[in-house]
């Protein structure tokens, strides 16, 4: 994924989806994850994306073979954005405690800042998929528990590191922590009001004086 | 809603769908309300519903007159159920603290009971409507303001009776309990375990612990 990255970036690149090659094939999917965000992932068939997009379904088909790999392709896709505002920049904030803070306030903002104009693409995927069978819930996931282990890694070391008590469960910890961070994407796009961010916040930062040493 | 609620509770009437009358609606509803937290409310088209239940377009047609209606109806019928084991249970229960706490645990126990095969119905109808537009999410949106003030206003009557400390803010602690709730949900949904509803019980029962008097 990291090698798809350097090429989505050039302003314009929506522009030029009707040519072919890796700069279009990165920008339907960025498209594609937008829309999965209002529409769901289910709703994301080469048909109603070419429709988007402004593409044929013939050049769509030549992108992905099917609508099952280009749901695929559009999680890869939503997880590179993701990594790029919440987990990329939360690795400059040192390890520990401070990462641990940097991972559940770089949430918030990617929130905020809508990023995904339907709210936190994989709260949306995994509510969506949770209860059906196949790849793209497996895909669902296993993010989900990549990003509950970053969350209790980082708590292991400000463990180690002296900054949360050795008494404090870390999974429980880190569920606490996610618990505030779903609640405040899920309210923050149905009322369309910042103050569930807030109260996200304030909780968090609450929850993390009770635990430190 | 309460007066087709003692029509739906007779055994065998998921065997009477082929007959037309009131019980037969309640159980289609009921049929509804299932498939949509496995499918989503947006996949509960008449086609998509009559093909489950077993009974021809037209029959449906003549229950529910669009498929906006029959969604309508089906949040109706989720809403009953919700209200049977999570709401009226919980007003046995005294008012303010013992209110408080029998509303979280009871929405803990209709989330480990699987009420709905596909986890809470109204934490994956949000999530699947929030940034659309129209009746259904307006419907949503009312439905999660509904339980908030449930929330809060246990809260405050736990308040005034002296059980909780008056510095409290009652929206930001309804927002704590609240978001512990959403992800036992959608964790015990994705991992099929246990340990988040756990999880959430040891949580809310600190955090009330903490907001004592």
């Amino acid at each position: 994924m990291t090698e798809t990255r350097g090429q989505t970036g050039a302003p314009g690149a929506t522009r030029k989806t009707r040519s072919d090659g890796v700069r279009s094939r990165a920008s339907i999917l960025q498209a594609a994850a937008q829309l999965a965000t209002v529409e769901g992932i289910d709703g994301l068939s080469i048909g109603r994306l070419a429709e988007a997009v402004g593409m044929s379904k013939s050049g769509l088909y030549a992108h992905f073979g099917s609508k099952q790999e280009l749901q695929l392709a559009t999680i890869d896709a939503a997880e590179e954005l993701f990594d790029a505002h919440v987990v990329e920049p939360a690795t400059h904030s040192g390890a520990g405690l401070a990462r641990l803070r940097a991972l559940t306030e770089n949430y918030l903002r990617y929130v905020e800042a809508r990023v995904f104009v339907g709210g936190c693409f994989f709260a949306a995927l995994v509510a969506e998929v949770d209860a059906r069978e196949g790849p793209v819930r497996e895909r669902a996931a296993q993010f989900m528990v990549d990003w509950m282990q970053r969350l209790t890694s980082a708590i292991r070391d400000a463990q180690a590191a002296g900054e949360i008590r050795s008494s404090e469960d870390p999974d429980q910890l880190a569920f606490e922590l996610e618990a505030l961070l779903l609640l405040a994407n899920a309210q923050f796009v149905l009322a369309n009001d910042p103050a569930p961010i807030e109260r996200a916040r304030v909780a968090s930062a609450r929850r993390l004086a009770a635990a430190a040493s």
